[in-house]
């Protein structure tokens, strides 16, 4: 894998992840993005929410990001008959590069005027998107592995990189697929969010996973793998180094956990053998779900890390998927219980989303 | 007021609540179920998730609830015309009956067979539709203040019976509207849920609360709802008794919460004066949602209530009305950051969206 840095137009930076096979052909020293582009600014903002304890984004700049556009003016796809997009080459393997729209950028417009005080500050972070493939129309579950593979060598390299910035707290790499769930990008890619706090979501976990292991002594992410073998009903697949299973109590009507089988707090902190076993096992999940209801299920896949500064010892790495997809012709909401209240109802037994799921892989 | 209970032909119970005027002309005594209706059985269970120290309800049998059904087939209109619904009378006010596909249920099929553990408990709770006037194409929006103030006295009504029961621990009033929420039926009407938790994100409130009173001794609501009167910016409008403002870290792209200034733990302890003056201030909200864009606005519209039996000293009654539209043409979905983090974005600063809201409302 070579990596090769580049400047866009507007002084973004992007990033070229190329195989072995392609660097030795290609030269991305040459890279110049020739297009007009204005830098933007970011006039994002968090705020601290005295009722729930919790910081939440205002990125007021960003309602006029790209909305669906047709797929002849993609602009993840590579540069190609005169037609210039974010990704100034012919063709590419992996690419990442700072969202021209973030929720959170390293530098945020001084106009913005705001005070750090203790309830709002600049919203400070980074937001990048990955580009998995130059082919805007193949889904992610039709990757090579050896794609996967350098997908994975991207999201490490990259959850290294932001969490070498004093401003983040952690580092998120996740996939929003499907105009369901408000894709507003068609073409494969994923993003990166290096956060400005501990989300609300890592830390209710950590505090769990701290008063489990004040009380009883042991590792909460062990001991819920450790349960799903033993139990066996609800695991998906597996394999050498990892796990596929739909949690107990699952809260989506399609929702899937892959946990390495030797615990670890980030996906720098993977070894070789994980890394390498774990494009088959991902591909596997994917076309499980692909095969659900016999087309591309809209869904998110995001990764679980332990936050950058903080509670690294109770963390554990693991792959969260989930669908709001909960028959063939329907979605399940999130409404008044969920949304409200915080309440998931599922409509599906996990039992029952991890049978279909193994018929699925067994098609 | 006249409240009147029927039972339904397959068990559940039905509560006529009729205005002085209604009750003086007709008697709901003569009024029966003649549909041969089976009862249904309730395969419900909550699940504790070991990861985020919370309950989630598994309610499979929900799968094959009424789905947008036409409006000449809808189950909440009257009976009428040989055509038989949940409500076995040629009109009515507002009634409320027990939901035929609940999340919850007072009795919980035994033959599900679940062993109550530590971890896996029968669903038992109370899941309640309200119906709020008699003709499907009314927008709440468009009720009479008198008619608002009945469905104020069924809610009060109801938190008080839910609040009885013993497996009960937390009464939540609250209305979905509009297809992109994924309401299932569009006739105007709200649901209560009797949950057997505290639910989720009321639990982190009042841990908050309770957190924010010893290391301050205030009360965190009152100091909210101070904060917003002495700042203004982001008030909506404001009654003797009530205030509804966008709260300074709002999550949506549109969201009011409405605080009586007098504070109560739930909707029972209201004074006759605050119930009096609540259907002008809350008319005036959903008349300015309307208002955003031209037409219903989705929402999700809900009251906070103290628990059944804990923490009553530190909650603090007030409803939160929010909504995913955030511009004519476009919602905002809960993707990666929301619901894989539960890290909001929101894309309008709330200063703005309470200036829209007053916009509409002087218009």
């Amino acid at each position: 894998m070579r990596r090769s840095l580049i400047t866009l137009a507007d002084g973004r930076e992007e990033y070229f992840f190329d195989s072995d096979e392609t660097a030795a052909t290609t030269d991305r020293r040459d890279v110049k993005d020739t297009r007009d582009l204005e830098p933007t600014t970011t006039a994002s903002e968090i705020r601290y929410d005295t009722a729930l304890d919790e910081w939440v984004a205002i990125a007021s700049h960003r309602q006029t990001r790209t909305h669906l556009p047709p797929a002849d003016e993609c602009p993840l796809c590579p540069s190609r008959d005169g037609r210039q997009t974010e990704v100034p080459a012919e063709d590419y393997d992996v690419v990442v590069f700072e969202n021209r729209f973030p929720s959170f950028a390293d530098h945020v417009d001084p106009e913005n005027g705001i005070q750090q005080t203790d309830d709002r500050r600049p919203g400070l972070g980074r937001c990048e998107v990955v580009c998995f493939t130059s082919d805007h129309n193949l889904p992610v579950s039709r990757l090579s592995p050896e794609r996967v593979r350098l997908v994975l060598d991207a999201w490490v390299d990259r959850s290294e990189a932001l969490a070498q910035l004093p401003f983040v707290e952690q580092v998120y790499c996740f996939e929003n697929r499907g105009e369901e769930i408000g894709v507003t990008l068609s073409h494969p890619h994923g993003q990166i969010y290096g956060y400005p706090f501990v989300t609300p979501r890592t830390r209710t976990m950590l505090d769990t996973a701290r008063r489990h292991r004040e009380r009883t002594g042991r590792d909460l992410f062990a001991e819920r793998l450790d349960r799903e073998l033993a139990d066996g009903t609800r695991i998906v697949t597996a394999s050498e180094h990892w796990v596929a299973f739909v949690p107990f109590a699952a809260r989506w009507p399609v929702e899937v956990h892959l946990y390495p089988r030797r615990g670890v707090p980030d996906l720098p902190a993977l070894d070789a053998a994980a890394r390498d076993d774990f494009p088959g096992i991902y591909l596997e999940v994917l076309r499980a779900l692909d095969g659900l209801y016999d087309g591309p299920l809209p869904y998110i896949s995001g990764w679980h890390q332990a936050p950058v500064r903080v509670d690294r010892d109770l963390a554990s790495l693991h792959l969260e998927v989930f669908s709001i997809k909960r028959a063939a012709n329907k979605l399940k909401f999130l409404a008044g219980s969920e949304s409200g209240m915080g309440a998931f109802v599922n409509d599906i037994a996990p039992e029952r989303t991890a049978a279909m799921l193994r018929d699925a892989l067994a098609r």
